[in-house]
């Protein structure tokens, strides 16, 4: 049996999934795939024994974590490395300290960028289409503001979409 | 602010999964907006107060239940009250105890219908599409055991996608 294919992800409250959603049904192939979403950890295989062994551990970082607010107030993107455009959410210890626990010990250290939070709101778009949809978004600004309070382990489906297997609430 | 909608589900396990969406992706308009899944409860809207406590119903009840079987043998259909074409989930004593617990107290008793566990593999087509469909799927037969240890609630997007909330893990 091949191994499952997992990832851990943060989904925000639903008026800021909703606003992303809105962007994202124009210019985001993955709309129909998984929620709008903050990366914690990108994917990764493992067995039922490895994702066993992680699942315990992420109860021990969720149960010693309170919840956090974040912010979201303009639009950015990761280009030249590649077309992403995505809602920026303001730099933040809990997100950074989440994001580092879940890359040592058990978990795999499968890190391509350094950790950069964000929804994803556009990605694989030629660079005409890039060019012309990050110059209008890049003018918006915001004044989001959501409280995060768990995470959740999610595998990933044949036909590329996510199901979640697991929640993990910071306290309990 | 308007209510937001619930629904609370299970999935099943991956290879269940990516078995109802080789037929979901040609027969089922819902196939983009949720992963496969068994409905426990239909979609109720709740205030944040009454969720609250419906939550904590629901740690409850999966405190007090044991990991338990499920079967699937066959394809049906909920013809001719709608079109729906599904996986059969042979009757479970304990899908029809959770079935009953999330529509008394404070659960919402929104009950279209009788509870037969399934997972919708086609529905909203014309009445010859579903003819076709249904007379080449009814002819099949499967020997499918999976063991269920946990349920879902979920929220709906405006979007009409849903959004995992929480995990509810038997016996924890």
């Amino acid at each position: 049996m091949s191994n499952t294919i997992y990832g851990i992800a943060i989904f925000p409250s639903k008026n800021i999934q909703d606003l992303a959603n809105s962007y994202r049904m124009r210019y985001d192939p993955a709309y129909e795939k998984i929620p709008p979403h903050i990366t914690l950890k990108e994917r990764f295989e493992a067995t039922e024994e490895e994702i066993n062994l992680m699942i315990d551990e992420m109860n021990k970082i969720a149960k010693n974590m309170k919840p956090f607010k974040i912010e979201i107030k303009k639009v950015s993107s990761f280009s030249p490395v590649t077309n992403t455009v995505y809602l920026k959410v303001e730099p933040n210890e809990s997100l950074t300290y989440l994001n580092e626990k879940l890359h040592e010990g058990v978990f795999p250290s499968n890190r391509k960028y350094s950790f950069v939070p964000h929804i994803t709101i556009s990605q694989d778009l030629s660079d005409d289409e890039f060019s012309d949809v990050y110059g209008s978004l890049r003018m918006l600004s915001f004044d989001l503001k959501d409280e995060i309070d768990r995470f959740q382990l999610l595998y990933q489906l044949e036909n590329g979409s996510w199901t979640v297997y697991e929640t993990f609430k910071f306290g309990e």
